[in-house]
């Protein structure tokens, strides 16, 4: 019986139970940011729980006993939205006392930098709401999802200018100021041109195709790939993008 | 009943229960770095229970239902090896289906680099046995921890290339040999002297103090300080150390 009481105190801290099979006290939440016509945009989702709006919140939930943390993460983020084929990474657990309302729940936050063009929202019946909210507009999340938001934009503005996370956003061949754009939705500032295409071109990250863009009304500007391997070559020595 | 049989369900899947006041199924453990006279080691304890010795592991436990995070790493790490005063950061959580033999547990990772020389291990009859280990000396550790080693290691020498993370465990003033020699340590290889000194003073983050050293047998070497106020500039427009 002293293990039935010591069960029932975890339970009685630990709050509601989470569904069969789920582990208790632990959950994972995804933080999803997507790019769209250059503005940043963060993926949202808001429960109907019994006819009632809950508050909007980033996608997340329980971890089951026979998965493992990204698998969950995974799961759940297409269980909500439909979203999937996105590579998530683990940006920190947050585990703060009082986090929850209802008990002691640790979250294991994930997040991506994704284009909301090649991850369409897809609705049905069992799904909440959900949207790519512009990262200006956010309103009060659930529980402390707003400061898992404002940590992980703080990361990703670190991360992008140490690391070319941002370029498999864009087409195999772009112009400079297409990057431009890219830089700027996500640090949420106006870059120099000639300061950015000098820096950018000084760090050798940039192929240049010997092409030029068609199609266009203005006049047609250089294409330019991303050479992976000097890139490779970079990043094992450390190295930083200066702008 | 259905809340009872939830519950035997959860705590089957979960293996023994942490002590009473503790937060089933997750726990932290603590990745100490320490530098002492130009190697780096990481500080490892051995449990002894009813007279048999336990692997090595890293210092770990479960968290009380009213413990932050961070505060459950702190108290474990001073419970287990006297250390104290330590500024843990997290580093990421592990959370493998079968990382542990006895059930679910997902553990948060802290880590932090220090001077073993400013952290002595305190025995005492409740605590375990605790070394600083030399870094290519460690044994097989107990459950994932030689992956959390793995990854914490990898994790702190990318970090150092961008980060003056080192710096604090110098003397205020100190040569550039002994600055080399804290790099070598941590990055387990040799830098090319004239390079090294070159392109650390080239980023300007080294104040000289216009001194030499003092009671030294060879030729008095030059002493520097770290410029913390440059590296705050630097580091808000991203940098790395290029060498």
């Amino acid at each position: 019986m002293a293990e039935l009481d010591n069960l029932k105190k975890a339970s009685a801290h630990a709050g509601p139970l989470p569904p069969k099979g789920s582990i208790p006290n632990i959950s994972v939440d995804n933080l999803i940011f997507g790019l769209e016509n250059g503005s940043l945009k963060v993926l949202l989702i808001r429960h109907n729980i019994d006819g009632k709006r809950k508050p909007w919140a980033l996608p997340g939930g329980w971890i089951h006993f026979d998965e493992d943390l990204r698998d969950a993460a995974k799961r759940i983020l297409h269980l909500h939205t439909g979203v999937e084929g996105v590579y998530l990474e683990q940006l920190k657990t947050f585990g703060k006392v009082d986090r929850l309302p209802f008990g002691r729940v640790a979250t294991v936050a994930y997040y991506a930098l994704v284009s909301t063009e090649k991850c369409p929202l897809i609705a049905n019946d069992d799904r909440p709401d959900a949207m790519w909210c512009d990262i200006h507009d956010v309103p009060n999340l659930a529980y402390d999802h707003n400061e898992i938001l404002d940590f992980g934009l703080k990361f990703l503005r670190h991360k992008i200018r140490h690391e070319p996370i941002g370029f498999n956003l864009l087409p195999e061949k772009f112009t400079l100021l297409e990057l431009q754009d890219l830089y700027e939705a996500i640090l949420d500032c106006t870059l120099d041109k000639p300061n950015f295409r000098r820096k950018m071109l000084k760090m050798k990250l940039l192929e240049s195709c010997n092409e030029k863009q068609t199609g266009v009304a203005h006049r047609a500007a250089n294409l330019y790939r991303f050479d992976a391997e000097a890139f490779e070559k970079l990043s094992s020595q450390g190295f930083s993008f200066e702008f």
